[in-house]
């Protein structure tokens, strides 16, 4: 299904954040205003069609009914396969002493936390990012910003099947790791020496147990305070870049 | 100088992530509508005094010009001292072998990386947050948000000279690291045993150099991306959790 950025400074930082866009669609009779303005100059200059529309088009269009006359369809993420990201992780095993890094993100559900894991994951030499295909915080227009940019480096990978995917990494060597607080073992006790897929959790409910129950071992960042609350984000962080340490 | 919430979403907002506040102020003409109904309600549960104001009070205290008829005057944030961060610390460290953290942040623009941080460090154990008082985002109604409310349980204190802090917690037997992507070592090889005073840089231009000047060590998490870019909350919780485990 096509996906819009409605509304004129949406559009406008859209573009600037280079998210890719199919095309702008302007109702026919939207006011030039400077904004408007800006929106056509910065269209030409990265070749995206303008298309006047009637601007009851826009209304059936809208989600959110914010569109002031401007609406932009995104062109669809170009999501890679399971195995591109094996391939990538091999590749990147074999010039780096043998390491690489793959993340799954159990079912998260805020958009801001999974751009937030892209941008650490590619900082870190991560090889690419899985996320589940249904009810999971997924690449939008917005992670183009909250990832800052690191969505158009780093091969993000959907599945319909966590558990077949983590299957798919075992096969090959890798050794798949759960970020969980239930863990008796802190993280860096745990081996996360070579090839690592590491697993972290939805914000409320952490990894399912299904999938706790395919991952080879499992470890925790302790929490020393009262609030007993870490930003999954801020924990994957952490997490990649024991990895990092435990490989240098 | 008073600070405000406004609008009827973010004074109720407000009250259910605690923010503290002195009174709200709701227009005398403004609508029982079931959101204001919502305001009064919790706002009796909470005992905090709802004044009757003509509208154009409102009006005038509005920094947005978006406050819908209410308005919730926060209570100033109880910002610590100096020194009573440090005997936070020092009384840390005399139950938890010696270690004690204190996070200092110099000039960050953004509150909600302003509020990850205060997040985390809580997390970690850390015993204060030290900020600048100028220039610098500070604690303000949406940090108790950002924060998941770790700034109420955390010691924040505000600055007005980073370099004579330093040279306080120096005196008391902390050890310096700035984390700055030019040093030279990568942040696991620098000793983070004991007493540990991390100091953070803004966003974009990193650590001032007179601060940089003062501190004994510096280490940098390594960037192995093309971004180069790793957000300043996401380096601090790594930096922080590294901390915890060379002292673990």
């Amino acid at each position: 299904m096509a996906e819009y950025v409605e509304g004129k400074r949406p559009v406008i930082e859209a573009m600037k954040t280079d998210v890719p866009l199919k095309k702008i669609l302007l109702a026919d009779n939207a006011k030039r205003d400077p904004m408007v303005n800006d929106i056509l100059r910065k269209a030409r200059q990265r070749e995206i069609p303008v298309i006047d529309v009637p601007r009851a088009e826009l209304d059936s269009k809208s989600a959110r009914g914010s569109h002031q006359g401007v609406m932009a369809e995104t062109k669809p993420f170009p999501y890679k396969g399971i195995g591109d990201i094996v391939d990538a992780a091999e590749s990147y095993a074999a010039e780096h002493n043998g390491r690489a890094l793959v993340v799954v993100c159990d079912h998260l559900t805020d958009a801001g936390n999974l751009g937030a894991i892209i941008r650490s994951a590619e900082s870190v030499g991560a090889s690419g990012v899985i996320i589940p295909n249904k009810r999971s915080a997924h690449v939008e227009a917005s992670t183009y910003k909250s990832s800052a940019g690191a969505v158009a480096h780093l091969p993000i990978a959907q599945t319909s099947n966590i558990v077949n995917a983590l299957e798919r990494f075992k096969k090959e060597g890798f050794w798949v790791c759960a970020a969980t607080e239930h863990s008796s073992n802190e993280l860096w006790d745990v081996n996360l020496k070579g090839k690592i897929v590491l697993v972290m959790g939805n914000e409320q409910e952490g990894i399912s147990h299904l999938v706790l129950e395919n991952c080879d071992m499992a470890g925790k960042l302790p929490m020393m305070g009262e609030i007993q609350s870490l930003n999954v984000a801020q924990s994957a962080t952490a997490c990649m870049y024991e990895w990092l340490r435990q490989n240098w």
